[in-house]
């Protein structure tokens, strides 16, 4: 049977071809792979930033839903047809991060995605345990979204939010906006500040405030909003050097900062402010098991604004187009991948 | 009645001189200091860094020990002779921080021996509510001791060590050594790394172990000592740029940095560690009325090394020489100024 798939060759280089499927070995599962998301990562990946975990050529691609098409040995629980997604995550169960009981910050994780083999292909195989069910009646659409919807899940739980508590997000693309949702389902009053007005007016239209940073409009309405007190979580999901900048002043005493974005370079950061305030910096990466199961029930229970969200769907023999969309960044939030409307026949 | 005290007039002058006492406003005590510990934060202010707050002349000092000599109208609850030490803030009770119940980061925070008068006379007028009641017992230059070792006990309390936790202290100062003896006390097992010989010695005579940093035999002793983890917690206190890089790289994943010294320019920060390994990085500024308790609980049972951490007593009249010795620093941990050995009559 002949599938299609998307492959990384080098910066700047997508190919798209056609390849035989092979049945799943023991312990694994194959897809026929519905969508797959394109986020930052992938567009890190795709601008050469990460050969050396990439090992060209390679299928990029994490977020994603699908239906088991084939089970190997072995396996058990699963059956043709089902709905998935999964958590692209493989500890090694074995160093001190996963003996400590935080496997997914494993010191030799591999993301499926970047360091083997991802979704942006018709038909994927995965290791079982990696498997999250989706309910039949989710749109598979809509699930594609779950990866990025548990990263939010997860940031909101390290900054351990209490109803009522203000939040504010620096930042307002596809993660920035899923974690100020996800924060004010938690009972926060949330508060976003990001410098494109077209973001901005997505934020909008999911009923957030979202202002430019750097104004006195910011300013006034951060004391106004906070009662003069500052935000009592900051969620920093920009980036950029200012963005931590903004994240930390504008805290409360005691506040706390969830660092979410990457940062490659070393960032200039006021100790003594930490200090003064007693503030407290709390680092966030990926998701537990737990975080993806709340975001398929999120999205399932219609929480998460996925119509919104989702700025466009192309088919997989026009990912190019797609990345350059993205790549443009103008009026697109998230772009998804038809992975079954591949030209070849039998992925469908 | 004639009392004595220590002016600070500019920039590396301290003056002695005579004073008239007077009897305490409503609200106030009157105490006869008998030692005040001399730390960093007075000799920062000795250097004339801290003139604006300061105020020349101004009496500085706040790790303090005495006994009540005269109550002002509406004190209730102290009598004379009583034995006490002194928690030097004084809070607004009105801003974001005290409404907060934060009042010890108060926004406009009166410390006591820097904003306002301090404890290097003879002679001491507070407000009643900072008094913290010493045990009869308690030898007052031991009790003198109490607020450093308060400030090392909200710096535990800010880790929320568990037992059997790794810990490690970066500088091995008067407060990074109690802060090692707290921790230990709390359950944890402690390492130390110092530059000073000197002060690796004392550290070693508390038996602790303590290394040089930078070295391999620190790299090794922390790889040992954490079965290749890294510690739990790092506490920094050496306020130098190459103590945050030691903290931060010595920390397992999921591991609590607190900040506990002061760094007044920004320092350079991976982010990308605190994100990559979901690192925590803790504010700890001053105490709370319930670690200054605790402090004197522990000093009262014997749980601090006082005789070994004060490393010499001078009168109040030899203050410039105490000064001097703290400046060269060499085989000086804690040196206290007895402030009963006043030339001038009356105040012993
Ligand atoms: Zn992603
Ligand atoms: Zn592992
Ligand atoms: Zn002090
Ligand atoms: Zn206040």
């Amino acid at each position: 049977m002949n599938a299609r798939r998307v492959s990384y060759v080098a910066a700047g280089t997508l190919t798209v071809e056609d390849v035989k499927t092979a049945p799943p070995p023991a312990g694994h599962v194959r897809i026929d792979v519905a969508y797959t998301g394109i986020c930052g990562t992938d567009l890190h990946v795709y601008h050469g930033a990460m050969d050396a975990r990439v090992d060209p050529p390679g299928v990029i691609g994490h977020e994603m839903s699908g239906r088991v098409a084939q089970t190997g040995p072995g396996v058990t629980g699963w059956q043709p047809g089902d709905h998935v997604t999964v958590m692209p995550l493989a500890a090694c169960g074995q160093c001190p991060a996963c003996r400590a009981g935080h496997s997914h910050i494993c010191h030799r994780l591999v993301f499926i995605g970047i360091d083997a083999d991802g979704s942006l292909q018709s038909s994927w195989t995965v290791p079982a345990d990696t498997l999250v069910r989706l309910p039949d009646d989710l749109r598979l659409d809509h699930a594609a979204l779950v990866e990025p919807t548990a990263v939010a899940v997860h940031d909101v739980r390290r900054a351990a939010l209490e109803p009522g508590e203000k939040a504010l997000v620096v930042g307002g693309g596809p993660i920035g906006l899923l974690i100020a949702v996800v924060a004010r389902r938690s009972g926060a009053d949330v508060l976003l500040v990001e410098p494109d007005p077209y973001r901005r007016s997505v934020a909008e239209s999911l009923g957030l405030t979202a202002l430019p940073p750097g104004t006195d409009d910011f300013t006034d309405a951060l004391a106004r909003w906070s009662d003069g007190a500052g935000a009592a979580v900051a969620f920093e999901v920009s980036g950029a050097a200012a963005g931590v900048t903004t994240a930390v002043d504008s805290l409360a005493t005691r506040g706390r900062l969830v660092q979410v974005a990457i940062h490659p370079q070393p960032r200039e950061i006021s100790l003594h402010r930490f200090f003064w305030r007693e503030l407290t910096l709390i680092g966030a990466r990926l998701y537990e098991r737990g975080d993806f199961e709340t975001a398929v029930a999120l999205i399932a229970g219609g929480d998460i604004p996925a119509e919104t969200l989702i700025s466009r769907i192309e088919p997989l023999d026009r990912v190019v187009r797609a990345f350059e969309a993205l790549e443009s960044g103008d009026g697109v939030m998230k772009v998804l991948i038809d992975c079954r409307s591949a030209e070849a026949g039998g992925a469908r």
